[in-house]
């Protein structure tokens, strides 16, 4: 039997364990460019680590899942940070775990929507557990930025029993 | 009198000489997540150097240019690539120079819009000159990946006479 992940909205305060939330909302602002732009500064931490770190940007297009929506699994991986910004302005899930003792907790599940500041995007730290891309409605597209180069850059764990999103 | 600046589709070959055109069509990709996401790998070159570089990504808010616009300068960023990525799907102008004897040459200006593909953003290469963010229409957030750290990475240059995208 599944036990019940809520869906919690996604707050920078409630994701700071896990990540950095990237909005412009509160977020640090100057003018630029003679006055034509507005910069919200430094919104997330990348890290890369290891032999040949490099940063990469690619696109990831997830197809649509839908509700109700067994986590049976995370990933994390331990030599780089990775940010999913959504291309498109659908709801999408993130969920995330801690850790305890060398295992995963728990997972948290939160619900990802634009608000009045527009699109907003994650950056799960390097060695947070998460789960692999949830986008709701249709097929989506996100730019990505994480980490190239040497090394296993991966783990997976397996929960003993699936939590259910419904 | 301005000199006419006429403005080019965006493609990867036209686009070479000045950075990455960060799009899907055309780009290697291959299935991740158990199938259920398509990922278009490493689609931008992001290099940043120097004292304390690190990698920041920022939101930048353009304001609406309206045409004809003189291009009347270019910067460009020693230290680093920068990458625009429009969270949006109206269109922009790129406008890059390439160097010769140690000064920008004539503009180059490049009119980006999405495509089958989807979004398409651009990535400076380090050191190459730029005109800043020309959004058009109406304002817009493009999603930044560029440079932080110590040392001067910004050089600006001015034209005799301005260009003029019409």
């Amino acid at each position: 039997m599944s036990r019940i992940l809520p869906l919690c909205p996604l707050t920078r305060e409630a994701f700071a364990p896990f990540g950095d939330v990237i909005e412009t909302n509160g977020a640090h602002h100057y003018p630029i460019n003679n006055g034509t732009t507005m910069r919200f500064h430094d919104l997330a931490r990348v890290e890369t680590i290891g032999e040949g770190a490099r940063t990469l940007i690619s696109i990831a297009r997830g197809d649509a899942f839908t509700l109700p929506l067994d986590i049976r699994m995370v990933e994390r991986h331990p030599l780089g940070s990775q940010t999913f910004f959504p291309l498109h302005s659908r709801p999408w899930i993130v969920v995330v775990a801690g850790e305890e003792a060398g295992k995963p907790q728990a997972p948290v599940a939160f619900l990802v929507k634009p608000d009045t500041g527009g699109l907003r995007g994650v950056n799960y730290h390097r060695n947070v557990w998460h789960h692999p891309l949830i986008t709701l409605e249709a097929q989506g597209d996100f730019l990505i930025v994480d980490r190239g180069g040497e090394g296993n850059n991966l783990e997976e764990y397996f929960y003993e029993e699936p939590f259910r999103i419904e």
